[in-house]
């Protein structure tokens, strides 16, 4: 595939250029899939600087709802917003105010699939700067992740999908999978569930270990994994006949994702606190349906499967 | 109604004896628009002291999911719970080493029928302790509401809603009503839709401005204004024919039950937070089905009509 990367450029542009290329592939890479199309919303942040574009099929032949986000912003920063920043960023320096300009761009995505052998995925990757008055950054990271919310496993579904990302970082660092992949199981930990979100992936934050160029290109690598990861597993279940009991094991483990997403997710969190913020883009990531069962136990050994590995996490390709 | 309530009786005894009451008041009189009966769970809270049971009926023929659990716990405080319980109650005294022994009892509900133009309703009444080492209350508050989320508004059953309370209310103050009117409009906003949850109802906490016998049959009021104020709008509700788009509004107005459930309830929050507490007991609050559509609007003025009600509180009765 074509890098869209280019050195001579701002990391900041060639991260925007990144995001709007992946969202134009990855949206016809899943309408592929579908006999529907996305439908595109262009907002803009008002007075505070940027915008974004909102790209959504929903009710589709395959999928339910598939949200495709990107948003590129800048500003100032509040005092207690740097303040929250400096505990992992201590060299953060401010202006005379105590403020400082930022620049964000990232691309975000859920996709729900119609059927329950088909999985739910997820993928974030953005990069954050704090700029210089001069315009050059001063303090930047990358983070970012994907992973996979099976209703039921597919033990080749799942290796695929955490093989071909385990390939994209295997290039930049060897160590970088092991420790996303456990940092990713960390991440989408549901306390009060005692479970996982799902079956795992990549996710990783404020990383500025490698040269910005070379994160640019692990970024570009990641994103190129991800179609080969997840469409193949959308195309081998999406016509798998399913009972209504199934389907209602689907929609409670989408409770579950809405558990998750409302009451830990640390983006969703922000977003919902933050005045101005978009509303439906941040809540794209909620599924159509969903459904919650008073003390619902799983029916049989294939439901039960998905607990036992949702409550110890699997190595799903050696560490 | 005959009064459980016995003045000779500790506070907490009779709050106890009247939440055992009025949970079987309740599931009775809901089995009686239903053909399906309540299921009962009886739970411990372990070695902390105290228990509950839970009622549930789901898929009824008139209710989707009702659920009416009544808890009775106790055991001993911890510093930090203690510290933020300061900033309302002032007074509290611990012992040498900064823990205190409390005491908490209370009924919480929340009922959603599957038609459309039936309405949602949650009522909770809770009573807490702080006891001193020879087993006398040393602070003590009530605490609690009824509140009405219909998906379509109907005029004449928002008024016996909150005409039913304000009647309950009435015999022991005269500003209660209004007060808690209002206060409950504020608890049940969700900021980041700028709308409330439903169409109000009554709602307070920390409340002893009376002697605590006197709030003791105000609760008792609250309680027995219940089914007056809600069954007769089920009944009325509950075989009205509606749309498939009408179902999904509901389903859509659902969601953003969930929504104010799992990211503002302080109850919802606490519990999650807590170890040890009975997860499906606290989500038991949650709709089986609710659904989340990409920037919905309003498909006519009747579903306008709501939102424009939820946007801006309407005074029901005269204050």
């Amino acid at each position: 595939m074509t890098s869209v990367l280019d050195p001579s450029l701002p990391v900041r542009v060639q991260m925007e250029r990144l995001v709007r290329q992946k969202q134009l592939e990855i949206t016809k890479g899943m309408e592929s899939l579908d006999e529907s199309s996305f439908h595109t919303d262009e907002w803009l942040r008002g007075e505070s600087g940027g915008g974004g574009r909102s790209m959504v099929l929903q009710e589709g032949k395959t999928f339910e709802k598939a949200g495709v986000n990107i948003s590129v912003v800048h500003g100032v920063l509040p005092p207690q917003a740097i303040e929250k920043m400096k505990a992992d960023h201590k060299n953060i320096k401010t202006d005379a105010g105590g403020s400082v300009k930022f620049f964000a761009c990232g691309l975000s995505l859920v996709i729900h699939p119609w059927n329950p052998h088909a999985p739910t995925t997820h993928l974030n990757y953005r990069y954050f700067e704090i700029t210089n008055s001069d315009g050059s950054p001063q303090t930047w990271w990358f983070g970012g992740g994907a992973d996979l919310t099976p209703a039921y496993i597919y033990d080749e579904d799942c290796v695929q999908f955490h093989q071909k990302h385990k390939d994209a970082l295997d290039q930049y660092k060897p160590d970088l999978y092991p420790r996303f992949k456990k940092w990713c199981d960390k991440y989408f930990f549901i306390p009060h569930r005692n479970e996982t979100r799902g079956i795992g992936g990549i996710f990783f934050d404020d990383f500025d270990e490698l040269p910005a160029q070379k994160c640019l290109e692990m970024i570009e690598a990641c994103f190129n994994a991800f179609l080969p990861a997840y469409l193949p597993l959308v195309e081998r279940r999406k016509d798998t006949p399913y009972t209504d009991q199934q389907k209602q094991w689907q929609q409670v483990r989408r409770g579950r994702y809405v558990e998750f997403n409302l009451v830990y997710d640390r983006g969703t969190k922000f977003g919902l606190q933050t005045p101005g913020s978009r509303i439906e883009s941040i809540l794209m990531s909620l599924p159509m349906t969903a459904s919650w069962l008073y003390d619902h136990k799983a029916p049989g050994p294939e439901e039960q499967r998905l607990l036992d590995v949702v409550k110890t996490p699997v190595d799903w390709i050696e560490l």
